[in-house]
């Protein structure tokens, strides 16, 4: 059951002055509530709440809706060798510069309905309103690409942010391609199926890249604050840790012969989620989390035989996410150790603490004035897909707020006039951006 | 690849006198390891050993082969309600008591080729020889029935041990039909699946009940003994723990506000392997341990909401077994309280430590005397079919020595040497019982 929004088209807080902008007048805010609920439908749950697995039937789905609406909006819609789905909206002419705006469609398992969906259909919405001004006479010096990138959540496959990892030459599309599920289901063999494996990628060097998403925090929703812009993201160090042990009976065998590799993977995650009362700062937080353990053979009466997680620390701090890096190493070793059983590490996946790019910060802080409201600078502790744009583009991530903070959850949900509210500064924040002159040469 | 057993028909320790006994005379030993190569392939895994789960494909296939050889054998075959296959030989007329023989053929996943099928092969090759001297003369005072219990090893459906606990009365068929498995089937339906839900049981009040098996741990083969009769099980406590947090994002949820299912679950796992350390006395030993651990979503941006947890204690000493129930029931609470999040538990199965029969445990030492051998009085760990006969009828458990103690493994093995004198001394038993004259009325 797709979440009803009842939303009122009068906000007290935008003055008409304030929607006199010009990329306010073809707006329409009330289409972007159809399309969060049409699409709430792709992977609905029957107890609310959606579960939308990267390159899904679901997923594949709610795509081909997303690739129609482009088209039918006057794209020309193409999708890579890695399934980032995308629309070109040609504003200015085929040789002016591009402007990217995109999220991602798919979810984690039981999740709520916008997290990325909301980014990629405020995109959409906002491409509209601009289309429709450009056929009624409106210049504008750069085009606008929409797009939807693949696997961003991590959820089905490795690595999180896969599609726009791929789009910056992070990570080649064969190392994303040959990435398997946990039923051993290759992403290349999983675009094939649901027919969203191309050979048209979104435009290289855009000149910006623009992106809307709910905070998936606490921070706005406690200050009673609407609008975030992200200045700072948070380090993160995400490992993959398998313990290998020994298959053993749990009656006979001896306690002192177990290689228990759950027990090695259990002290892990105790001491990891110690760690972070342990090294946090008020001034430099640490979050820890293991989300995902796989046991084998996961038998009540055999003692487990491996034991794979899926370790995350994140800090905006790099001293303090260093300290915590190797104190995991350590507890990983001597857990180890002490279960007698053998410690597989893999590369692991590092993300500096970044900021993001000032020029549109003030883009989007422009807009806020424009329309009459506070804007909270702030940091995003969750990776999004802009994270990849940072240094070689103008990066601007804007936040609207979640309800108590709840996401990857069927439960999260923002006030629709803060959705409504977030639609109209990207709507803004896209219009600056394609009439932004051309940097000096 | 089923293994090939490479045996030698003549075992110095076994004198010309020693097989004079008639139930020597017509046992095909060589038949036992023809038969156990043709079974290692129902389930061979690729890399050796087999996965043969209850009511599956695999063990359809070796249900199949077991009933067409009893019937081969002269026995008259039957499935009961919960799947248990058994063929009766009549070697004594129909009113005469009975004695069972039995063990099963499911196995854990990734399993050795013996565990419970070398009692059930065993059985066979005794029924057969004393089917043969009937045909050749001989009198008996009972008849034999020969068979394999459903779902013993708890692998895929709970609790473990079903179908003879269903057979003594412990459990009811509809309990035991209505078990899951971790896809949501039923053991109903699965015996459905594969043929074998039937209506004809195994007789009822049998007069005793034998079973042969590998010891599954290290001491008969730490002290280069070759026999053991149980004499005691150990008690056993086994318990369902499901903790139920809240899904959230691992990257912005407050460490303090996490309702983290799997840090819970990990803190009892983590515990519990030290209370056997700290609980335990040479005389009073504790074995703990967590086979199996369902973690949802699973996924690695999200914080779990639900973790499921197969707790086992295990001590020969009632006093000890319960100390450690109401530390693991402590350790249980405490954890749900640090990680707030909500504990619920399913009543425990609980089996206290007792005495196996005296009368059967003379039988088997009355074989080993006849036969030339060294017997161990020894206590079993492990949970075998057997434990449901005790106090109902004279119930005689025979060991054979494991390699290394290594069981619910590939590599678990028996010398060949071994697995023929197990099935000499079973042989010799079962025509003791089944010329016992009736007890005085």
């Amino acid at each position: 059951m797709p979440a009803a929004y009842t939303w009122s088209s009068t906000d007290p807080s935008l003055s008409a002055a304030a929607l006199d902008h010009p990329s306010q007048q073809h707006l329409d805010v009330e289409r972007l509530f159809e399309l969060l609920t049409r699409f709430g439908r792709h992977g609905a749950l029957p107890e609310g709440g959606i579960t939308r697995l990267a390159a899904s039937e679901a997923d594949g789905a709610a795509r081909r809706e997303f690739a129609e609406l482009l088209r039918a909006a006057g794209a020309t819609t193409g999708v890579d060798a890695v399934g980032n789905v995308h629309g070109r909206f040609v504003l200015a002419g085929p040789d002016a510069p591009w402007i990217l705006c995109g999220s991602h469609l798919d979810s984690q398992p039981g999740a709520g309905e916008l997290d990325g969906t909301y980014g990629v259909l405020a995109g959409l919405c906002a491409a509209e309103s601009m289309m429709k001004a450009h056929r009624a006479g409106a210049c504008f010096a750069a085009n606008l690409c929409v797009v939807d990138w693949c696997n961003e959540e991590g959820a089905r496959f490795r690595p999180s942010m896969l599609g726009s990892a791929v789009h910056m030459g992070k990570l080649t599309a064969e190392q994303a391609l040959g990435s398997t599920d946990d039923e051993g289901v290759r992403l290349g063999d999983a675009l094939e199926r649901i027919g969203f494996r191309g050979g048209c990628a979104p435009p290289a060097d855009a000149r910006a890249y623009l992106e809307l998403h709910i905070e998936q925090g606490p921070v706005l929703d406690a200050a009673r604050e609407r609008l975030g812009v992200v200045t700072r993201h948070w380090g993160a160090i995400k490992r993959r840790l398998v313990y290998v042990g020994a298959q053993a009976h749990t009656g006979p065998t001896p306690m002192a012969e177990r290689r228990d590799a759950l027990v090695a993977a259990s002290r892990v995650v105790v001491a990891l989620r110690d760690l972070a009362d342990e090294l946090a700062r008020p001034d430099a937080p640490l979050h820890t989390s293991v989300g995902r353990l796989l046991v084998e053979p996961n038998s009540p009466n055999t003692v487990a035989s491996r034991a794979e997680l899926s370790v995350e620390l994140r800090s905006p701090d790099p001293i303090t996410l260093s300290h915590a890096d190797t104190a995991l190493q350590e507890i990983a070793a001597d857990a180890a150790r002490r279960a007698n059983v053998e410690l597989l590490t893999a590369p692991a996946e590092v993300r500096p603490a970044r900021p993001l790019s000032r020029r549109a910060s003030f883009w989007v802080r422009s807009a806020a004035i424009r329309l009459g409201q506070q804007l909270r600078s702030m940091d995003t502790v969750a990776g999004h897909d802009a994270l990849n744009f940072i240094g070689r583009c103008d990066v601007g991530l804007i936040f609207v707020p979640s309800i108590r903070g709840v996401s990857h959850h069927p439960d999260e949900t923002t006030a629709p006039a803060d959705l409504a509210l977030g639609l109209r500064v990207l709507a803004d924040v896209l219009w600056t951006a394609c009439h932004e002159p051309p940097p000096p040469a």
